[in-house]
């Protein structure tokens, strides 16, 4: 792994709900955060489903990342992107859940 | 009662995810949500800890009203707040919760 090329991540305990909650009111950082869930492993970030231009996604991968939503690394030439979701909800207990919970019913209906 | 006063409410079936992150994503209304949550009855517009104007907080109520998460109602001369609590817990399992404990947590720490 090029950890030079490894962008930083904060930890968990520095982060805050207004942070959190400024992340997730985004629907398209929501929609990255639901892929990730559903997804069996991590995604690199050229393989999501989003309605914006790269170089948007990239914006919001970012602000997820440093809302400590997300990690994301090098797989070769892949960035890839992961859930912090042990993490996450250690420190919001069920927060990340209840979103990606109301988030589902509100696509299946 | 007077009815003609009494500001409409939405069903919370109408509300969406977004709508109802939009209402918390903003610290005083979140102060609002965690006050009633914490108070043993209903509290009036007048009677909230909050440091914006009085208009400032006629906003904040209206958007959480708009949003579902409130239940406005006169007593006398007084508009009366009241935490949809339930009914929100059935449209969005969990998700006030989460963020009043985690605002809670906030505060302690």
């Amino acid at each position: 792994m090029d950890t030079d090329r490894v962008p930083a991540h904060p930890d968990l305990r520095t982060i805050t709900l207004q942070q959190v909650l400024e992340a997730v009111v985004e629907p398209v950082r929501r929609s990255i955060l639901i892929q990730l869930r559903d997804s069996p492993a991590d995604i690199k970030c050229g393989a999501f489903d989003l309605p914006v231009s790269k170089s948007t996604a990239t914006h919001h991968f970012r602000i997820l990342r440093e809302a400590g939503l997300i990690r994301q690394y090098y797989a070769g030439t892949s960035r890839m992107n992961a859930l912090r979701h042990a993490e996450t909800d250690e420190a919001f207990p069920g927060l990340l859940d209840a979103i990606v919970a109301a988030e589902r019913r509100a696509t299946r209906s």
